[in-house]
């Protein structure tokens, strides 16, 4: 009998089924400096200690972005490892910080399920849950793939399509207990404004672009023991290896440091697209839309509702051409919450 | 005086000479985390404190290679600095876990000595011990190295060739104190297979690959504070920088995973070759043959003697051509002994 | 309004004032780990634990060239982003350890102006201050460089021009509380030349050679969270991205180990050039020269003075022209003051 894990196939998913994802993971300050490495990350809640007990929180907690990768790391064996697309995300939330020293496992449960007309493939939902060593979910996330089918002959299953919030309210947010931003020192933090000081509409160019080199994307990818063999493998994929999306992601919301330095928590992800591929060599930009606001009942804490978007150079504020389709320079489109000093 | 280290030559050598190596070296959760980023780690006992305390120990375990190559690395300086190839290991043994906090250092004795016909080089035979703060001996292993002579007219010493085990029995093998996989979670460490599921001859391809990258390879390597000029200074190798051995090891160790996510932790090292140098831009990928098994009187915990085998590329499970010589893509060729959940 | 920050102009610029650079950064054994891992360090003050503590320190403190880096990347977004060259540092100095957890931030006050003929730059002195959370001063440093006016109507400032040392003298030098020599392990330590041992005058040639890579100086540069576009962006600088002059000194230190590992902290800065650019593909080597020796009060404590300098290859012991320009291969000549065992 083969001992290697061949991934699941498209047949081998059922509505309700529950996939328990190894391999649970410690999360250390090793992990959080190796972010700031990989990333020109500057949101001061992540980078000091000291700060981010000034907001009322015991230490810095481990990046938001970093605890999602782990989490998402996990499931790529038991989800993607045979994927053709990663189609999106929904109502993605950040149920709790995840400290240094926490461990994080990760399970998902089928939810929707959709054979393509091809015959060949099929689309799959998951909701994925993220769990510390107190089995609190910290994160929770849908998400969705096509899938190969292994097995062509095997019958198309039951369409089962999920009913997904196109955004999440500002009351299904939840604000880290303890969090308090009355006292936010803006000096530490970077720049000077708060929430009032967006507008729904406003654009921001986060201004500074990165080169990205192989060996960062991979050691990244590693370190949040994503598998998927695209990212690494060049005889499996001559033309370059695929850079991770949520290298894109954690880049992107580096940057746009310059311009939201005080959107300092990300707790909602509403939906995103890897609208490009993005390979070694290509220059990660950004830029941000503010999408909504709204207010929260914790101490001076208002909610956020961004687009941020990566680009491979380019111009800032140009989405899509005429037809709808992403602009070739488009590398991603994500849709967040993120917590805001008001 | 030159006040710099030129190395030692095949005449400085003397057999029962003990080489105390500089400089002790603490690990912490820094070198764990960079462990995982460098390499696709996924064995649950080294990724989770969680999964470690299941199984009888304190916390993760520095990984076992990765406290080979803290202690290895040590020797460089004064063993391998003029080498001109490293020709065998023996006898290598885990002794007991190394701990995020645990300062290493090492030292090695001269047990053999054989000068070559051709009057230029020689062979050292060294047995080394890595040592921890409390003079715990935690890691021991012999190793040969093939080295210049620096003055051709210093007269040949008496040859000396150590007797070596072939391999370790199994009763040398040193369980850590408390390790207990009698409650072992298959389900989170991520395979079914068991020690009675697997079979003396039996082949496992570990299927993925990753092309390796410069930066990786001198990261890992200068984390293990290894000198050897060949891995860093392309002015010194115009064809490519040498990547040191034991990045190939822990790579191929890593892949291991796949097919084998239960042999959890490395004992013993019964013997290895370097079979063909490996440069950046080449594809490493694993496969491993069961040699051996053997129960242990701890509970749940049996031993496995694997070969693993680095190829750059290609195809699994080929080793040697007819006349006995490496292949051209095979690597590396190690020779373990594993503790694995019965 | 543009929420993102341009950088300040050389009209921006009064002196006495006080800039209170964000974003404040703790540090950790991932950062300890990581600067391991980016340069082939190896002086056992900050190596080892144990051996610190045998010098009378708690443990090993972070490298003392990482937290200057620390300290420098908070000041880059407002000092030096629209600089056009970095011309020099004197008085700086390391006032006590930085320990693993410490948060550091800094804070620059304008200590100097000269508007330059051509009306279109200016000289900008500070002096920074790095302090923990303590409130601390841990590293001072007077740093100047030549930046752009974006308004080429501003008025040009009265000029002033900060009388600085051109080397501390040894009184000035702080050793860090606790320090203590008297059973200092030559044999751990790597080498047997003491403080009595070096001439003034004596030059040293580090021999080993580093050729950098662009992956591995992005890490380092944003570990220290040092903002400047240069480093990140080859769209910007097509030529290839200039590399941080911190990399070329940790480099260079790291490097010099070989010949002056009992060299174990630096405590000052009298001056130092970045010759030439640095560019990835480059080989790093290194040679030091004894400028000066001090004893101190501390037993077992003396001071030596260094000039280290890093060459692109070539030989070593070589600086400048006839007419006293930097030769083409000379990257950094960096004057400090260490402290070594006597």
């Amino acid at each position: 009998m083969a001992k290697t894990n061949p991934g699941r196939f498209f047949e081998d998913y059922a509505v309700g089924q529950v996939l328990h994802h190894p391999v649970p993971r410690t999360v250390t300050n090793g992990e959080r400096a190796l972010y700031h490495a990989l990333y020109p990350s500057r949101h001061a809640l992540y980078s000091s200690d000291e700060f981010a007990r000034s907001c009322g929180l015991p230490q810095s907690p481990v990046d938001d972005l970093a605890a999602f990768h782990v989490v998402f790391g996990k499931t790529v064996p038991d989800v993607s490892l045979n994927a053709v697309a990663n189609l999106g995300y929904a109502e993605g939330r950040w149920l709790g910080p995840v400290h240094p020293g926490d461990t994080l496992r990760s399970e998902s449960e089928v939810i929707g399920l959709k054979q393509n007309s091809n015959g060949k493939t099929g689309v799959v939902w998951v909701r994925t849950k993220g769990l510390n060593q107190r089995e609190e979910v910290v994160i929770e996330y849908v998400r969705w793939v096509m899938v190969r089918k292994s097995n062509l002959d095997a019958p198309a299953p039951e369409t089962v399509i999920p009913e997904l919030n196109k955004a999440l309210s500002a009351q299904d947010l939840v604000v880290p207990k303890g969090l308090d931003f009355s006292n936010y020192n803006f000096l530490q933090a970077g720049e000077t404004h708060r929430w009032g000081d967006y507008a729904i509409g406003e654009t921001i160019d986060h201004v500074a672009g990165v080169t990205v080199e192989e060996a960062e994307h991979m050691l990244a990818t590693r370190l949040w023991q994503n598998t998927a063999k695209v990212h690494f493998d060049l005889t499996f994929r001559p033309e370059g290896r695929l850079i991770y999306g949520g290298h894109v992601i954690s880049m992107a919301r580096a940057l746009s440091y310059n311009g939201l330095a005080n959107a300092q928590m990300i707790v909602g992800l509403n939906g995103g697209a890897h609208a490009n591929p993005c390979f070694a060599g290509q220059t990660i930009k950004a830029w941000s839309e503010v999408l909504d606001k709204a207010d929260t009942d914790v101490p001076g804490v208002g909610a956020i509702r961004l687009r941020l978007v990566a680009n491979n150079g380019g111009a800032p504020f140009e989405l899509k051409s005429e037809d709808g389709r992403y602009l070739p320079q488009v590398l991603l489109d994500l849709d967040v919450w993120a917590l805001m000093p008001k």
